[in-house]
């Protein structure tokens, strides 16, 4: 299952918005076949591993399936996994997790008991769930996961007063923040941040299939037709009212304009976040300001953040996350670290709001 | 070289102002005598070294013995050690470091060789000079060796903008914290840290065989005697002007009051950080506010800063060094990371200022 696991993990890959899924095929100890689930329209990953014993004339008769995802029991892009593993007559299946999406939701294992084979679930399932954060964000809770990025200085300043920002970290983490954009099927920014770094929002320090979506709340439509952000086309931008003349525009460049409008003339960010579900959005990156950044996590809409810290002080300067004031210590937005890491000179923190 | 060195450094041993020195004897490939210098008045690492080869009943005649700092050459509180080490007849002395104490600085060595002995020198030096910061910093710069800690959330806020700060890290960081503040000679805090948190400053999670000296900055002489940093005696409070009524109510409880006026009607920071190395301070360990932190910094006066990270975002509050306003990135205070480690939930932070 740690095979099965680390298969999919190394090189990260992008099938989105299915699930990551590894499958590994042992009989009389010894791997006769492997498989990775494949994007939209491919194989799953049962199906690769099940072709690839074929293809090295293995018998898969009698074999154990070790799998990261309990096996489909349903037609959607591809037919149901559960029945080809039962054709081909395997006699166990290893799974770390139940699918909770509810059209296979223990409907795959009930269908390979009822064929005589061996069921096991739960076997390594927090890294399995580790996997999957945005598919079973969206599947579970309805809205994708969220990591928000920052760079600061040691003391938590992502800019002067003045808006200063380029750069604080190092070449070093800022690459490192493009695997992370990588990783993550859309990019989300506010139009404070375009107005004044006019970002392209893309990956361009690693290699990458295709492009994530680019995604910019912007409330009051005020983003320039030739914001760098919607250059190419296909950029989605949020706002809180409706402006026919300039979405006429917008449009001409290849933007989705979506009207989700929210209290205070804002955009309602978890119905905006509700929507990036249903366009099956697994995982969002978010490039913010303060302003952005404060109100999504006020709103619950963040999962992690991703701070990259310079071993610098500042003092006076921007915020990561602007806040009301908190009445005492006990408001304080709380997280758990989980990973701490050297980027270069800079210091890599990632940690999960509770 | 490397046991020499760790045999001094677990458990640190504080032996301040002497340097903290390890030496071995070493003859066909065996350990025969071991030591480390002991606390003022007591012996130097060579003599504990030949004293427990003797103990033992083994002959250094011909040894080789590695010592962490050039043997002296003076008599200071104890007889020099280039001469123990002559009359008992060692072959061969490896040091990892030139003492720079001018009534060594190379004397030691000299002495050794015009005897016929051996003399290698620089094998591991960036390690025995870590071991032996404070002094090293007294001895060739004037001043101790000054260390600031600080606990702030994950974006640099160390209090409320109330004041409120405790606790915003946890138990844990705090006995860590102790740890670092037993490794110092001298505490220093701030007036305005002593009015609003009216802090012991005291060793307490962890044993000491004596208490750190207690440092107060108070320009105008603020200080309540019934201040608890007061209590106890033996504090050194550092004014910007003198206050005979005040100073004779101070002194009856036993402090010393030390006048070192600077500009800005402030205490003049680098004399006072020299009067602290002329009266045998090694290492100070700074807890202050915004503040005298910013100050600090700017007087040049910080080599290293401490911070525990907590898993929180506050947004607005004190900061954990008040810098002027930076006219541009450029002028950001610069250091370089030498450690992270997770201390309970938090995250701690050591970097060093360039």
């Amino acid at each position: 299952m740690r095979y099965a696991i680390e298969m999919v993990n190394e090189p990260p890959s992008h099938v989105a918005p299915n699930p990551r899924v590894g499958c590994v095929i042992v009989r009389d100890g010894r791997i006769i076949g492997q498989g990775s689930t494949r994007p939209p329209g491919g194989n799953h990953a049962e199906i690769e591993a099940l072709d690839d014993a074929a293809r090295k004339e293995c018998e898969v008769k009698g074999a154990t399936v070790y799998v990261t995802l309990e096996p489909c029991a349903h037609h959607g892009r591809t037919a149901p996994c559960a029945d080809a593993l039962i054709r081909a007559g395997v006699s166990r299946v290893v799974a770390a997790m139940t699918d909770p999406d509810p059209r296979v939701s223990g409907e795959g294992f009930s269908r390979l008991m009822a064929a005589g084979i061996d069921v096991i679930s739960g076997v390594l399932e927090n890294e399995a769930r580790e996997m999957n954060l945005g598919f079973l964000s969206r599947i579970e809770h309805g809205r994708p996961w969220v990591r928000l990025k920052a760079a600061a200085s040691l003391d938590g300043r992502t800019a002067l007063p003045g808006g200063q920002s380029q750069w604080i970290t190092s070449p070093a983490a800022r690459d490192d923040g493009h695997i992370w954009r990588a990783r993550a099927d859309a990019i989300l920014t506010g139009i404070g941040t375009v107005e004044s770094d006019d970002p392209q929002l893309t990956v361009r320090a690693v290699e990458v299939s295709s492009q994530p979506r680019r995604i910019v709340v912007d409330s009051r439509l005020r983003i320039s037709p030739d914001a760098q952000v919607l250059a190419g086309g296909g950029t989605w931008v949020f706002c809180a009212q409706p402006d026919p003349g300039k979405t006429a525009l917008l449009k001409e460049k290849g933007t989705d304009i979506i009207v989700m409008p929210g209290k205070n003339g804002g955009v309602d960010l978890p119905a905006m976040m509700a929507e990036l579900a249903r366009r099956e959005i697994n995982k969002v990156h978010v490039e913010a300001g303060a302003i952005l950044n404060g109100a999504l996590v006020q709103a619950g809409c963040v999962d992690e953040l991703l701070v990259y810290l310079a071993p610098s002080l500042m003092d006076e300067g921007h915020s990561i996350c602007r806040l009301p004031a908190l009445a005492s210590l006990d408001d304080q937005i709380r997280m758990q670290f989980r990973d701490i890491a050297m980027i270069g000179p800079d210091l890599r923190v990632i940690a999960r709001l509770e």
